[in-house]
């Protein structure tokens, strides 16, 4: 290709909107191009890159034989609302309606439409495994989009799909998946972490992200300091910490009339948090249940969540349901005789002796609270792990860091089939449920982590794989026939060989404003045509490296091809 | 590929709500697959053959240097407006709003995407020509969404846009994407016509539709019987039908109190419909428009619309305006008197004597009616051309064909630029709007069209270029170990030599239901593994002809490579 046919629309200063390198770059790069908040277009040098990623993706899951299929983003509600998402997936779905009232969604994700298509074709279990995925936009209604294209309205996401028979069956696709997903990622040359996580479905035990660390991440990750464990902190573990146990002591009732906070009470009684039993009370569509942890704890809603399964709506309670919870005022709500539907103690609390809680009563807590002689629950993992928790898998230390998710497997099994009845006829006569994976990139995000793993003060250094071109020439002088014509001819042969890869700056200018392009927009390999020419040699400068090597004009063909498959 | 791992679910019924052959096929060979009204997925099948598509597409845009983008199918409503359409689009935009209640569309096309982005990098003249393109869903809310996916509310549509200085740079875009829009259909297998079409741009000329002749079609099409121009009847001309001219005569009130209707007055004054001249009221905005043609004419709304220019809205008249503007009962308008603003004349009127005409005055007529003695007005072409007219280029008589449209270019000219300011600066110092040309193909409606095109009894017959696999081949007896051997040797060799485009068809089954199963699907090439084998041959039969030839196994790589590029 040649710049100066290019639409590369590069630009020097910082764009004051753009907080992080990555959205800094590719604007200044020209590879995309905001029309509104959260809605960016790709122009041609982000397309190009976002091109190679697709490829990769294709190759990969075409190799295990995904098969690519396009389903509309304009999705009628009634699927939606088959699966019970309609509503639950809340203010961050798009929706709409066609002129004769019909509601739609643009789709955020896409299981409910698989799951419609497979249904509809799939009667015995001679149709499964099916593997399915397409490469599409997607919508979500992001509450605050930020850092360009990372949380945006509108998104390319590449979402696989198996479908299988059994869970076992299942569970071999998600393996292979996640080996499938980490060789993708390799291919593009991200440094990544695979982290447990919590997959939104119920009940759902494997689910993987594919994160990089970066302080700008949305999710806080627990990652051991030893061993390889990791996971969101949504549903990381840890060993409980314990403490001695004392002598079981009679309960005590204390009048604290000013201790409102976690913090005057440990003033008051002399103990630190650890020693008390938090209550939170939260709302679960009409059910009332109180949580308890230890003071020095806070409550991980998503283990709740997925504790107390299906339920509409989830939130921390009103000052007025708590106060019909507790009977008192707000601020001393405590495990015994509180009237919750359920109450759900976590280990933490359950192992613990002579804790302080508050005595459901304005103005009161409570001393020597111990579970079972107090009170009763059922007992769980339903704290948030922190800095310095135990690893659940070594013991070690854990160290608490936020990350970015690029890419996420998950098995939702047969929660979409049992809702929406796609089932097959199994070999000895009986229905049963299809099982499915997902498995989903999203791209330009992938592309922006590329960047911020891989640039420096003069712009990006891309990966080989995914660079929008793998080598530029570049003539300094156009006025020289000599540079022009050995440029153009070293242009015109390694197009035979590299086809559309190869770039010529043919624009007039000088080579300085070249130089600084090129390694802006981070081609990985520059050919620079230049006085040595006299010498009957050309300067190789790789991106990545600030050496310079003086090659022949001759050979300069086969040594960018060497170079290219070394660093591929 | 194989057969036993893809998701093509065939079937032989022809399914009930499909009224055309090629949605009947398109979902019997399992292309496609319908979500809802008018909303239609690419099964794997199907994307095979819009990624073939595609790829010429890009190639053949990518030769003439256009390069590819990707604008998100949600647009602001901003940009909308100031170009004028988010009014004027109408009931077809799907619109709707993000939870701050902004408002957006769903692109129907981009033309004010493009045009914003472009603006905002081009300042000077040196920095157009652009050329840019895009493969992007678009949304359109159909009244009547029909025959599979030629009329949807989603589908695949490339679009392309040329940025050039001038229109005479324009013009040369024009007509090269004019050859290059034949060399892809071409290329695609499609027998189509060039037609001249209206642009929906006030004022632009250049608007060529490539169509099918097609029962189907949602178009008439005004066909030359001798030289090769054809129009769209939106915007067909025609030589004027001329009668004889009479000698002048004096004007003269006619009482015709019963007489309703053309047929009526026909009868009344003994003379046929080409001696009236009829007159049509249109509400433009807040203007009156009388619109007179000869009463065997029907009047071409679209070139009225042309011919007054801006306007946001235009519609007949309804029964009050037409009493008020004439002063007399709907029935008896006519050119004399009328208090229209501005009052269109068509050619063949202004040029005929003595026509018979309403006399704006209830159950009157006026005979020896005669333009410029008796009324005035603007003369211009505002008939609907009919079947047996004259062709405008050289006179033959035209016929009139339904068509559909696969794909339009077009030239906005500076229509966008000059509402939404995209300027440059050009050598001499002035500013200047950019000229943008605009090129469009529907990808699905092409996939329809070619089907309509290439089918017999047993299916679909793909021309090779598109065809989702060039060859199948069928082990018929899967129990024969040899078959089975030879087969997968086969396809072996032949994936090596042409990639993924081989199929084998390795289910258990009948080798009937695999010899339906590859004419439903189309597939150009068949080799069948079978009972010749004990003489070292297979049978090699095409698809668009009942010779079956034996070739020999050792050279079947040769002659299918060799019939693949024969077909090509």
């Amino acid at each position: 290709m040649r710049m100066s046919k290019m639409f590369i629309p590069t630009m020097r200063e910082i764009p004051s909107d753009a907080e992080i390198t990555s959205h800094q770059l590719m604007v200044r790069s020209g590879m995309i191009k905001r029309t509104a908040t959260g809605i960016y277009n790709q122009l041609p040098l982000g397309m190009r890159v976002q091109n190679r990623i697709e490829s990769i993706i294709r190759e990969e899951l075409e190799n295990v034989d995904y098969q690519e299929m396009l389903c509309s983003a304009l999705i009628p509600s009634e699927l939606w609302q088959e699966s019970g998402r309609w509503t639950r997936r809340g203010a961050e779905m798009f929706k709409l309606k066609d002129r004769r009232g019909r509601e739609y969604c643009l789709g955020p994700t896409h299981e409910e439409v698989f799951t419609d298509i497979v249904r509809q074709e799939v009667s015995s279990y001679k149709q499964l495994p099916i593997r399915l995925f397409q490469i599409q936009s997607k919508y979500r209604d992001e509450r605050k989009p930020r850092f360009g294209v990372i949380r945006t309205k509108s998104f390319t996401m590449v979402d696989a799909y198996s479908f299988d028979l059994t869970k076992e069956e299942m569970d071999k696709s998600y393996k292979e998946m996640k080996k499938v997903f980490s060789r993708i990622l390799d291919r593009c040359g991200l440094e990544y972490i695979t982290v447990e996580a919590d997959s939104g479905i119920d009940g759902s035990p494997a689910s993987i992200e594919f994160m990089i660390q970066s302080e700008i991440g949305a999710d806080e990750i627990a990652i051991c300091t030893e061993c390889d464990y990791s996971a969101n902190l949504e549903r990381a573990h840890c060993f409980d910490r314990h403490f001695e146990n004392e002598e079981i002591k009679p309960i005590e009732e204390v009048y604290t009339p000013d201790a409102g906070t976690i913090k005057d009470l440990e003033v008051f009684f002399g103990k630190d948090a650890s020693g008390f039993a938090k209550t939170l009370i939260y709302e679960a569509d009409d059910k009332r249940i109180a949580v308890i942890v230890r003071g020095d704890r806070a409550v991980n809603e998503i283990k709740v969540k997925n504790f107390i399964g299906d339920v509409e709506s989830f939130t921390l309670a009103t000052d007025d349901t708590v106060r019909e919870v507790t009977g008192a005022e707000v601020g001393f709500a405590g495990p015994i005789g509180i009237k919750a539907d359920r109450i759900l103690v976590d280990s933490e609390v359950a192992s613990a002796s002579n804790m302080i809680a508050g005595a459901n009563k304005t103005g009161y807590h409570i001393k020597n609270v111990n579970f079972k002689r107090d009170f009763d629950g059922e007992v769980g993992d339903f704290k948030t792990v922190s800095n310095g928790d135990r690893c659940p898998i070594c013991g070690a230390p854990m160290k608490i860091r936020r990350g970015m998710e690029i890419a996420h497997i998950f098995e939702p099994g047969y929660k979409f089939s049992e809702k929406m009845n796609a089932t097959y006829k199994a070999e000895n006569g009986k229905t049963e449920y299809i099982h499915m994976g997902c498995y989903e990139i999203g791209t330009e995000r992938l592309t922006a982590a590329l960047i911020e793993q891989n640039n420096d003060d003069s712009g990006i250094v891309w990966p080989m794989s995914v660079a929008p071109f793998k080598v530029v020439v570049v003539p300094v002088n156009l006025k020289n026939e000599d540079v022009v014509h050995t440029a153009e001819n070293i242009y015109m042969k390694l197009k035979e060989v590299i086809g559309n890869d190869v770039l010529i700056d043919d624009r007039t200018g000088s080579a300085g404003v070249k130089f600084k392009d090129s390694d802006l927009i981070g081609i990985p390999i520059r050919i620079t045509v230049g006085r040595d020419l006299r010498d009957g040699l050309v300067e190789m400068k790789l991106r990545d490296s600030d050496e310079r090597e003086l090659i022949s004009v001759s050979s300069v063909v086969e040594v960018v091809r060497d170079k290219i498959s070394e660093l591929r």
